[in-house]
């Protein structure tokens, strides 16, 4: 007799997602099934809410939906469990790019970027459910962390990802531009990795405030401050060494070109969904600039520096996490979001 | 009584230059007296010509014009010549960038990007002259490399800089967008790199002669062909590692985004004088591009790699060497560089 | 009723292997089985047959031996096949590491550092044989690499690490200690990947040889040339910037520390079995040298340079192949590896 | 009139130094004059009060001894006052090795192994004394950093380039082996640039004390502890991501190699007197680790980093400085140098 479960389902094309009795998802061999216990609610999410023409493009229903989680190991594929490097009752998240292994970008390291990927909750069954089936090498045990931790090491993930990347951030200057949970994540991340200036801008006051209690030195608001006059104040008149952009508004990106310093970097992982009109001979090639677009989580370099700021308690995301809803409120979740008065949404589902 | 010598000189604000009796440079303690020999005619050469609103803004008459030279040491300054390193007799070359030290940018191993920045024929008196005084440091023996290429090394230099910028040539895949004298030298460069396979694409099927001429294993004419497509065709598919955006045009940003391969790379030294309408979501974050601004030669990175492939013979850019006249020849030399049908245009000084 | 096929096994504890017949492997559902049609006889390999201590430490008989191989997909496992990537009839080699996917190292872009390698042919069944199964991620198509170059991919990608890793090559004057077949096709990436001087050292005159038809532009018999000298002189005093260290002997490792420039890398290849005396102040930290010790092959960026360098054609291996043997000719072939006079030796299997 | 001033003098070939009365030294166009406020004693300074061999080979007496310091400028040389980015007045501290510009090692921005370096205090006069003339481009303001904390920017500059050469530091585990104060220094850098475990070794308890106070997570004595084994229990058996070797011994080597993770780091400082007997097949090419030479600070990208530091309050070296003396204390300075008990020793000499 099949198992069923509750999972959160796009059943069909169009708005919205519907809570469903599905069946349990069968192990393959280097699977592990995991039982749920929490689950992060992203901007994507709201995205296929709403059923946006990018959603519509891009899932087939019937889909359960959901890529942020963390749970506990129930059951093992008979391969995964031979391997003998996790078992049941693990406490465990995931990295919910499920990659091919053998295009060039997977074989150079750059498997974030396969071009074969599936990604849970969007192109295959997801987690926003009970259980949710994975291959192991997706895996990665806790340890420690806090399993409503582990359900948002995901979109922390990609704020590693940002900060991290291409630039030694131990005394750096660091300019965040734009304070959503990722932009609130950079500001931890910097801080732990041995930044020594972090400054953070957003318009919404309560994100601004979520910036501050991760560690931002300085916050701006750029509807009264001119941002890139402050940065330049700041930095002895040097501007940034690396800016974190994660607005994805034309805006910031001209703030960002203008507030790098010469020779500086930028990160970008807010994506617009404007085009934007740049100089690339005065922002770009007269400051010697490098721009990088940020995609995903190293895999799974990314992972493991995470695992290390969390399990020595340099970073922690708590202060990020405003709000929380059983996996019945799902349509509150998505309103807290819109709302813009949201940090990190959390489902407890267990 | 003051020595005097020839030398195309900006005298004042308005288009044109003219020869002129100047006294010879003084030689300061860490300064060179050289010789000049040869000099090379630059794209920035006819901006200066013409005075367009950059030049009109830059330069500050009277000033001697050129920045591309080599000759022989004639003179030394005390310090210069206590330090034992060069000596009268020496043929040379130089940076005629003339940087402070102490900036950020020089403490960072970014001279290039030095914030007070003298360029000689643009902030101080250049090289388009019988003498020209340089401080030792920016000095480099040429020990076998002839004058002739001596005096194009700096626009080669911008060639190496882009091409070897952040990337593992060997191997690569590499597209070069603008077949002027510097993209050029870039295709030389790229094979004296080791790439797999370099490609090249301009209008003008003169330029991409002179690309095959240096090694270019492919050309492409935007005006009949899809340049995206046929590096696809050539890359199985997966796009090149490297471009190099030599064309400072629109339109050349959009076929580097789009030719670039996932987690690919664009090193962007032509500077276009119009802004670019980008698509930063599709081009750069989802596909986890990098890009750089090239400004000049890495001092002196750059200069070491250059003379490496010039001693081994592995590169030889006078292929692109199509006109030579005497310095009394500016305006024809001048006149050829804007009809598009030069490659590189050398001036025999001596 | 099983398949059986030919295996060269070593079947107990001692010296030797024996031609056997035995089944043809099964192939589980990640798997492929491949007929082999070339394989490459290397050091380990005589090693085994002579069963000195590493070997009869970590051989468990009865093993098939040989982990350097090329030839065609016969067979598919299930989910092998439904990735899609690899089919029937493809011509393959195979990186003979296999690994775990989930240690540090592995989850860091190191996995040929993974502590759970298990290594075809020597910690299981190798490729001395008719067949082998290999997991579907380890094998890549050679694409019209023939099927003899194929055969050797694994230890001239050894090369390609010890060339490439940590050092721009392009314009480098690198040094080969040891022109075995390893320290040959060192020569030839070298010169493959834009080297400016390729210079390599070993007393046997044949081996020199081999190291000038891979492209070796100068060579040195230790036994009769002060190498250290000769380097120095060709390298107008600074000596290489790139060691590669393939001789695995004490003087070797001296000759190594002497011969780097100030600032420069050795990159150490072969396995010395005695001890080292070291006078670090004196070679490494006055010197500012890094050292790194290579093991296999970068998992896969070292097949893809590879791969690159082969299709281009700017590195052809085939002068290094002095022996072609029968499989019922591996007592001759282990014979001429250990008489010195051989570059690589192959065994025709098909 | 010759002013004079006072100086620690090795007068003559043999032990000791002695308090002279010397002409206040000369300033060239190019140079600045610094009235000394503060100095570091360092080990170096034993060996020249010694007279052990190396000071004997390398010293041609008479001297002023002393190269770390921090002071006023109190008069400027002509080219270095027109070049307006020093004034008199600056508090500063200088980087005490001048180097010749030139050589291929400066040329490729390792001026910190510059082949012809002059050392002050060493090769030229140095600073122990009231005043010291330095190169205006090897001085640095201290903007703020207290004068005593400038004075031994040179030793902890030497901490910052072992702990952040070549490895990211944010996250990693960090063992540091030898706790005199450049390892105490290290302790501090380290854990300021995010580091998520920092172990310090040492014999002595009030070294390991002073480890502690600059932020050690867990000292070992190697008397009685098996550090290597400790090091594997706190890093879940992997080893350290990065060793420092600051102890300049032969077991601190043996130590470093077994307790360095695989594909891990050693950086190394110390300058041993003896020579190592290294197995390099297991320790460094199975392990596919990575040794440098640590000579100096990178100059200047070292400078900049730790500023940043001091300026963030990040690092504090302040614990570190066990005792101060007038500069008629050199004496009484050397001795508790010698005596193994000091952390950092000062003298005031303002």
């Amino acid at each position: 007799m099949t198992r069923t479960m509750r999972a959160l389902v796009k059943t069909r094309p169009g708005p919205g997602m519907t809570l469903e009795k599905v069946p349990v998802p069968t192990v393959g061999p280097d699977d592990v099934l995991i039982r749920v216990e929490h689950a992060g609610v992203c901007g994507t999410d709201l995205h296929i809410w709403e059923w946006d023409s990018w959603a519509s493009n891009r899932l087939k229903p019937p889909v359960v939906i959901g890529h942020e989680f963390a749970g506990v190991i129930e059951e093992m594929g008979r391969d995964a469990a031979a391997a003998g490097l996790l078992a049941v009752g693990d406490s465990v998240t995931a990295e919910g790019h499920i990659v091919c292994g053998h295009c060039l970008q997977c074989r150079l390291g750059d498997a974030h970027l396969c071009r074969r990927t599936q990604i849970i909750g969007v192109d295959r069954d997801g987690a926003f459910a009970d259980y949710i089936a994975m291959p192991a090498s997706n895996v990665m045990k806790l340890d420690g962390i806090p399993s409503e931790i582990g359900a948002i090491m995901d979109p922390m993930g990609n704020a590693v990802h940002t900060v991290l990347e291409g630039i030694s951030v131990p005394g750096a200057r660091v300019l965040v531009l734009g304070c959503g949970p990722i932009g609130c994540f950079a500001v931890g991340v910097a801080r732990a990795a041995g930044a020594s200036l972090v400054m953070a801008s957003d318009f919404n006051p309560r994100r601004r405030d979520l910036a501050k209690a991760m560690g931002a030195h300085v916050t701006f608001n750029p509807a009264e401050e001119d941002v890139v006059a402050k940065v330049r104040d700041l930095t002895t008149g040097d501007g940034a060494d690396l800016v974190c952009e994660m607005s994805g508004h034309p805006s910031g990106h001209a703030q960002a070109f203008a507030a790098a310093r010469l020779g500086g970097r930028i990160n970008m992982l807010g994506t617009p969904s404007k085009h934007t009109d740049v100089d690339f001979a005065r922002d770009v090639i007269f400051k010697g600039l490098t721009l990088y677009g940020v995609t995903g989580r190293r895999m799974y370099q990314t992972w493991d520096e995470m695992q290390r700021f969390l399990r020595a308690g340099t970073l922690d995301p708590r202060p990020v996490i405003t709000h929380r809803f059983p996996l019945e409120g799902i349509e509150q979740a998505i309103g807290v979001i819109k709302s813009g008065e949201a940090g990190k949404v959390i489902l407890d589902v267990k």
